[in-house]
């Protein structure tokens, strides 16, 4: 089983109303040594990476204005996370570094090397979340008026993903000699052009940057779309997968593991990892009362704040009815589904299930939990999970010294990182 | 007077041969450690700031191929200065960090987010050199077959700058309100949007993060064109300027100083910072000996291949009659002044000049070169330096433990830090 981390350089992962908890700390959001704790108990916790969620960006969706958002706080990405990745880096050896960069924003030459520079510093621990961006403010800022059409958004992505892999190949391992007496620094001959030249962008090379240790990072995808999971079949080595509830999982986990097979790749060169909420307590009668609790502390109105956002819909003016015809060429086809998921799963009405959020929580004792967990690893229906925080950083302490020795002891996940790199960890011995 | 330190993530700053230095370190120049020592050594030294030259691609210049670059170790910038200086933030407190970013290839808004959260994690410590990049080779990398015209690249740089100002401005200091028990994270009315509408460039806006205890990065500028002064006159704060010998600097002090204050700008609110490299020894004469030693490691072919980048034409196929042809869009202005200056200063050939490199050099005892930089500083020729390393780390140890001192007990160099921003150490107080 894999594990990574779900993070945002920002107040709320997805419970909206966790930094009201009492043991939330928020008064650290822009420091340095938040990002540096968090990593050295993911790491502790053995989990394969984290990766932040980031936004080109200030929502400002709902209300047609960011003022709900800052006022209750939710969903703010406050810092890049490539300024913040370096630091935890340093303070750790195993764990993976993920960021979320946009294929519509950024010129492919600047992604192979900003996400190339933190591989090689972090000797091959780098993943990328390759998202194409899903609302037309990120547009807007970004100084176009809305997003490309989806299809074109997705033939850019191949593209780009294509002339990172092009950049990434530049290098050959060994190009320093570094001879002081001769003079030779580098053999140019291990090094050459990318050349590439797609439909929609070009680029030269070489890149200026050595060969990591793992090549090129991990690419992670989120896309929920027919689309996106064709795109995930190519190139995903890890998909973060929100649906909610087994059969949804099992169905997105069968549909992607085809596409893959389709495609020629094995099915352990992709892990699944499903969007996962946990809630721990010494008895199921203590989880029931924190999880309840942690409830009381989310804002309506930032709830359907948060679900306007994944919509890229107004839901203070738009009711179900009105989604589909406002939704247009923005918003993410996960959140839809999920609404969908759990209003048959839990026989809510779209109302409830907007104003409610869509995480997929486990509710009860660490050895419960992990069995649930575990069943739903053994069925198939996920790789792992992507953990994403209530209380931060406790949920994660807590994982790490009560949760994780439970998946331990069931055989199912790492006691050491077996792996040089994060590849190595994620992706080398297949499923047992 | 103010100093800067001039780096690179790769083997070489000005001088060429240093790298074959026996004292000089290359082993580590992809490891965290490199960087995170040698802040610490700046800021012993009392050193304004850092800064990383840049380039977006490798050079390919010297007979049409990477080969003498890379086989001779010249001028690589391996990775990208933004995921370094996190590191040698982290390890310091005072000391300024520069990156060099190009106003030709990324969108304002990553600009302004990327730098902004540099300075909010550094508690307000990040300088920008901003350029407009002077090759092709980098413009094919970007995926455009050539740079824009120059003029153009300035009236581009012109509305980036003035779209990340809008995007800095956008949050007033104290939005942050933190309350548990009501829920209020932050107050919206203290954050407003950018709307920023030029002719090559719009940006919305909100930018995601608070603002900097600076308010905006520190803006650095080395451009030497007329073009060039003029952007410099209007927007930097600190010059990073390569004249050649005290006349030529003293008629750029006067002329950038004149041109900030047609634009109302008062003389301290830009220092201008000359190149230099420095030789120190325990006597003249042990000095002297330390120059020519290093000069004896410099590869004739990459001191030209260097020329050739500066130039941006390939000295190897066209000699000093045909570089002015040659240039057309591309290459430096500054690097072109710099080696007139130098065959007029010391009655060099063209072909002398460009074998030689163009760097500004002290060699004496720490008590001599501290007089020559006393003087030059006096006679305001400039305010300051930007030092690059020749044997390194150990130039930079040997200023900050010996020259370093000198300069404070002539009572022109700071003993302590007095601001608590890059701004204030840099602009602070007027020339005393």
């Amino acid at each position: 089983m894999h594990l990574l981390a779900y993070l945002k350089t920002g107040p709320t992962g997805m419970h909206v109303g966790a930094w009201r908890h009492p043991a939330s700390r928020i008064d650290d959001i822009l420091e340095p040594s938040r990002y540096e704790h968090i990593a050295r108990v993911l790491e502790a916790g053995r989990f394969d990476g984290c990766f932040f969620a980031d936004l080109f960006g200030l929502y400002d969706i709902h209300k047609g204005g960011f003022d709900t958002y800052i006022e209750r706080g939710g969903q703010i990405s406050f810092l890049d996370p490539m300024v913040v990745l370096p630091l935890m880096a340093r303070v750790t050896e195993h764990l993976g570094l993920g960021a979320t960069l946009s294929t519509s924003f950024h010129a492919a030459y600047h992604l192979a090397r900003v996400l190339g520079s933190l591989d090689v510093l972090s000797k091959g621990r780098v993943a990328w979340n390759v998202v194409t961006s899903a609302t037309d403010l990120e547009a807007q800022n970004f100084g176009i008026g809305a997003l490309p059409p989806k299809e074109l958004r997705y033939d850019i992505a191949d593209e780009v993903l294509e002339a990172c892999c092009a950049l990434w190949d530049c290098w050959d391992d060994e190009v320093f000699v570094l001879d002081k007496a001769s003079g030779i620094f580098g053999d140019p001959r291990r090094i050459r052009y990318a050349n590439y030249v797609g439909k929609h962008l070009r680029t030269r090379g070489p890149l200026s940057i050595p060969r990591s240790p793992q090549g090129r990072p991990v690419i992670m995808q989120a896309g929920a779309s027919d689309r996106g999971r064709d795109f995930a079949a190519r190139w995903a080595e890890a998909i973060f997968a929100a649906q909610h509830g087994q059969a949804a999982m099992k169905q997105f986990y069968d549909d992607v593991k085809t596409r893959m097979a389709t495609r020629g790749r094995a099915p352990e060169e992709c892990q699944i990892l499903q969007q996962l909420t946990v809630v721990l307590g010494e008895t199921e009668s203590i989880a029931r009362e924190k999880a309840d609790y942690l409830d009381s502390l989310v804002d309506p109105e930032l709830a359907l704040a948060a679900s306007s956002s994944g919509l890229a819909v107004d839901l203070a003016k738009v009711g179900e009815a009105g989604v589909a015809g406002a939704r247009g060429n923005q918003g993410m086809d996960g959140t839809q589904q999920r609404i969908e998921q759990l209003m048959q799963n839990e026989g809510l009405t779209f109302d409830q299930a907007v104003r409610r959020g869509t995480r997929f929580t486990l509710v009860g004792t660490p050895a419960m939990v992990a069995d649930r967990m575990h069943a739903l690893f053994a069925a198939e229906a996920c790789d792992g999970f992507v953990v994403a925080p209530t209380v931060f950083p406790g949920t994660f302490e807590e994982i790490a010294t009560a949760l994780v020795p439970e998946l331990q002891k069931r055989g199912i996940f790492r006691k050491e990182y077996s792996g040089r790199t994060l590849r190595e960890n994620l992706c080398g011995p297949a499923r047992s």
